[in-house]
């Protein structure tokens, strides 16, 4: 395997593959792309999200640093479905990673290239989980690690990130408050910075929920994907991973991206304000208040990317408040068994207001990200 | 599929399945059998553990209620190996399970047999982690269920059970004081009990960590196996399963079963005790006393078995502080990136004590087993 990287907007290509960040000329994320995958291949027989390693950056007989990540259920919950009144709804449940969140995918992707590139630590900003995936996928590398999260993320979030022995600040402000100390760190230290979308390869490893989403749904797709979004890595991973396949010939030829669903907190909805404003951009968020602390995350680098795949497939964005979201949460878990985040409630609670809306159809298939697990914000 | 059932202890056999709980003639738990399934039989592809369902109770044409368990990963330790001084050493995660447990293994089987006999209630007693699982697969199945727990089970883990919409009994004293009011309130209500080893249907789900052990393995079997052990339910299974394994030919013909290691707290070792004095089965530990729920169990049923199972593999049984567990379990998280519970690094512990004394070999391939996640204990 081999892949090359240029930018997801200008796409001036990146020479090399050494420390990349963003693009040098416009500050976009930058993508990386693989050449198309036979669809003879055989996926490896293992139990973890490197069976798409053929889309993955890893090098020829590299070994990833995996803990177990991906391959999570694709839970039908025909209770949930009657309720809102839409065909089909399945849950797909990320609280089943290691440390309990959809974030263990990117960060093992992520430390799976740090290590290939012998850094001598790394450096997160995080809203919580991001922070918790890094320190478990560092402590198994064995690279030390410095985590920068507001003071106000969740404590069983905080306290996964001390017991795997990471250096964890902890900070007055929200995530991009702590962008700055960490960016400000990594300059200082040499430590590698591994912000959303401002490293390319979490992203990478976010794009297995899509390899697997699709081989769930036996190689076609569902009409709508729900995603709670806060940096947006998830929506645009998935995304990413579709084109990928259809590139790739795994796809039937006529067969569309889902529409994607933002979901977001009322207390801090940057990219559905910007979506239903019709802009390219999203303005930063001022006083960004959620108990669902991975939705709070002001200013998205994400957010051109995510505005354009909402207006490509014909998407919606939405938010709920948090009273909203805990009655969703809970409704989730007691019709499921899923112990759901209140991201996961939040985009049960935005679904079912676009139902009610008429802005996705009673007769459509549609899959929830819940993204974490309820644990981790009970405190 | 199908199956029939017997005393483990004296063999009789039990005619109908309907509402099986013990022997009648001896009191000992029942087993579940099944006719070889041949080499060449195909694994159905799905990520979880009824990929094993040829081996499992579940009718033709039937669907089980599981919520993506199983298929967990076995993790290497190199650092963790040349610490203790063994030649190579594995941690099976179970962290990774719906509501972070091994237990989700044995409730999957046992809910969907409780839902195909159409009972109209569940009651469990429980040290913790059972009693979260059985609510969230019975909220999956959509069957009332209660469960009695001791006030002191870790809170995190009594509010995953209230967050399922569980009823939820909080009790003064131990796990065998809940069995009590557990079985009272089943014959009261109608409702099936469902604790350890009384209910046959839980170990046949815990016998799939045998199943995939041995698949992880290529089809053979580390020499040792360390489990933490509170009723004795993980160990009997995967004994159990290498058993049947073997019976269908799946195993090398002189395979051997693994040494079953028996790791205990110092402040509730009954099978430990026994073991150490020869004894064929366990007397009852008076105040049951460790930070480790899942292994203060004073009077497990399976005294008798595992017991058994212990002398038939020359294995051992031994115990540590809880001093001792905090710091291994510190250090288990530290150095794989795995975030485990007490009774994960009580097996580490114990292993390590087992090495320094010449009872486990230096040569040995050893696969430790992380029964549960350690953000369950924190609070």
């Amino acid at each position: 395997m081999t892949w090359t990287l240029s930018c997801s907007a200008c796409h001036t290509p990146r020479e090399s593959l050494d420390n990349a960040t963003t693009c040098a000329a416009c500050g976009q994320p930058l993508f990386a792309s693989y050449a198309p995958v036979p669809r003879d291949h055989t996926f490896p027989a293992r139990w973890d999200m490197w069976r798409y390693a053929a889309w993955l950056p890893l090098h020829v007989g590299e070994a990833p640093v995996t803990l177990g990540e991906g391959l999570t259920p694709l839970i039908d919950a025909p209770a949930l479905a009657q309720s809102l009144g839409v065909r089909r709804l399945r849950i797909k449940d990320e609280s089943q990673n290691p440390t309990g969140s959809f974030k263990a995918r990117g960060m093992s992707a992520t430390v799976t290239r740090a290590k290939g590139d012998k850094v001598p630590g790394l450096v997160v900003p995080t809203a919580g989980n991001a922070g918790a995936a890094l320190a478990a996928y560092a402590a198994a590398a064995g690279i030390p690690v410095r985590v920068f999260a507001p003071k106000t993320t969740p404590r069983p979030i905080l306290d996964t990130i001390d017991a795997m022995g990471a250096q964890l600040v902890r900070i007055d402000g929200h995530i991009g408050d702590a962008g700055k100390m960490a960016a400000a760190y990594a300059a200082e230290s040499g430590w590698r910075p591994v912000a959303t979308l401002r490293e390319p390869y979490r992203v990478e490893g976010m794009k297995t929920m899509g390899f697997e989403l699709a081989e769930q749904c036996d190689w076609s797709l569902p009409d709508v994907v729900v995603y709670p979004t806060g940096g947006g890595e998830g929506t645009v991973g998935i995304w990413k991973a579709i084109n990928e396949l259809k590139n790739s010939g795994w796809l039937a030829e006529h067969t569309k991206q889902p529409q994607y669903v933002v979901a977001q907190s009322a207390g801090c909805a940057p990219i559905a304000r910007a979506f239903n404003a019709g802009a390219d951009h999203a303005d930063p968020w001022i006083d960004p208040e959620t108990y669902a602390s991975g939705l709070r995350v002001p200013t998205p680098l994400g957010d051109r990317i995510l505005l354009r795949i909402l207006r490509e497939t014909q998407g919606h964005a939405a938010s709920v408040s948090d009273d909203t979201m805990r009655i969703a949460t809970r409704q989730l878990a007691e019709h499921t068994g899923i112990d759901a985040a209140p991201e996961g409630g939040c985009a049960l609670a935005v679904l079912r207001d676009l139902v009610s809306a008429g802005k996705v159809s009673r007769d459509a298939d549609v899959v929830v990200f819940n993204t974490g697990v309820g644990a981790s914000y009970r405190s």
